[in-house]
């Protein structure tokens, strides 16, 4: 099975065991609108991976960690794309939550998949009771205080804010928990998995800005120029389209470098790639006259990764 | 040291130990507007005197399970009163959330204390890992779906409802997981509690629904008449003011008669006392022309109690 079919596999499996039939008929329809939403499952995907990377030893958890992690993040979109924030109509090419089941239902959405996500890791956490302090701990830290998405939305709202720690939060946070989250549920430490995800949030910032000034706006399947139109930092526009490609391009290729000698090197390498294809085409590269690198293969030991013992 | 003042100190423990300085301050400050705004503290006053009756041998955990339960009410608070839904601009006799620090802040705000309220069972179950997941499973029962007071607000929205479903899941599923999550903090059978929750969770609809016709405005520090304004089903509105005060009387005596025998009864039967004079007070009663019947003391041994054993 791939990691994206394990991911949509799993999304599922849960979503059937704990949203039941007794669930309010249009909530239940508008956590799966959130959910199953042709989303890419990088985190989740991701979090498989470096599981995979520290042997996978309780797959149940590490499939519920990536899960819980995609669901939050899903939360964090229905209400990001609420008139109180980005007032988008579309997401993925499909209406917002809130445009086709009303602001009070996306409120609600929102808060039932932040639980939803919990309510998976207790599930699956049954098993492992010595885990499930760890990965509960892991996913509360890349969305609540002090540094999680919902902090890094904060940011916004603060009359002074400092730049990185923003970013980091803002969109970096989760996918953090996501390669530590991996690596919890396998029972490995996680710190050498944090550059990792720490890069790789990065780049997902800086093509989210890429993409908001280039105006991709059927890819993206929202809308575009929202950065300029909310007043946020922007990559793009302080290092300009092709300063901003190549700065993507240089966190890429951190990204790959940063990931610990390991069994499943190539295929955590493969993700990234396939990521950094998709979040910033070959053919906007060309456009703003950035030619596209494909990302090297880093050698085998990495700085973070040397005399880290995962199999 | 009283029930309150161990719920004040575990609240203010948990939020200086989770919410540290490096949080985005407005935020900080909007999650403190909502936690520390002079609530009854009912739900965790309840949460502690079961456990208490239940032998208390992880008093941090207990403590925790109680926190976790008033930051989910707050949280709830903080997103019912925003103007998606009863768009109220006062809670407590103070500016509500989204009044004193915007909407967006109002949305973060309620979103990371869903996720505060996790932290605090994690933070605390790091001692008791057997129990952890028990405890996150209860907490999320009384707040997600199927249902949890989330999805008993999502009953709100659909064109047909179960009225009891829609009660029972509004205002009694978090009562319900304080009392069971006293009983699973100590590491009992949470079942023999789940009645008191559900009758003090009906009542306190029921009182809610009288003093929003009764017009107590001033007591309450919110707004009336919001239910009819909603088109919501009421107590009040179906029963009489009479008929619903004489409900509640009822409710509150089989709240005081389901305690099952154990050596904190008298403890518990207090809280529930002090709770139904709060919530309707003796000269209301005189008001609308039911006479006052101070609850009566329940026999030691209830049919929910009889043989369970709690010390």
């Amino acid at each position: 099975m791939s990691l994206l079919e394990r991911t949509e596999k799993s999304l599922a499996d849960h979503f059937d065991a704990l949203v039941p039939p007794q669930t309010p008929p249009r909530l239940a329809a508008a956590m799966r609108h959130a959910v199953f939403s042709n989303g890419a499952r990088v985190r989740p995907q991701l979090c498989t991976a470096v599981a995979l990377a520290c042997g996978d030893d309780a797959p149940a958890l590490s499939d519920a960690m990536g899960s819980a992690i995609e669901i939050m993040h899903a939360a964090s979109l229905v209400h990001d794309d609420m008139p109180a924030f980005d007032n988008a109509d579309t997401r993925r090419g499909q209406p917002t939550v809130h445009k086709a089941f009303g602001e009070p239902l996306a409120l609600l959405t929102g808060d039932a998949l932040i639980v939803l996500a919990y309510q998976v890791l207790a599930h699956a956490g049954a098993q492992h009771p010595q885990r499930l302090g760890a990965v509960i701990r892991n996913l509360s830290a890349g969305v609540g205080v002090p540094s999680g998405i919902v902090a890094g939305q904060a940011w916004e709202c603060e009359a002074r804010a400092d730049l990185s720690e923003y970013q980091r939060a803002k969109t970096g946070a989760l996918f953090v928990a996501a390669t530590c989250g991996g690596a919890l549920a396998a029972g490995a430490d996680p710190q050498p998995w944090t550059p990792l995800g720490a890069f790789l949030g990065e780049a997902y910032q800086v093509a989210d800005d890429i993409r908001d000034v280039a105006g991709q706006a059927q890819a993206m399947g929202k809308p575009v120029g929202q950065d300029a139109l909310h007043g946020r930092p922007s990559a793009a526009q302080s290092l300009g389209l092709a300063g901003a490609v190549a700065y993507f391009q240089q966190l890429m290729d951190q990204a790959v470098d940063s990931i610990p000698a390991c069994g499943a090197r190539e295929l955590l390498s493969q993700v990234v790639r396939r990521e950094s294809e998709r979040l910033v085409p070959t053919s906007m590269c060309e456009a703003v006259g950035q030619p596209y690198r494909h990302l090297q293969s880093a050698p085998l030991t990495s700085p973070q990764g040397s005399g880290h013992a995962v199999a």
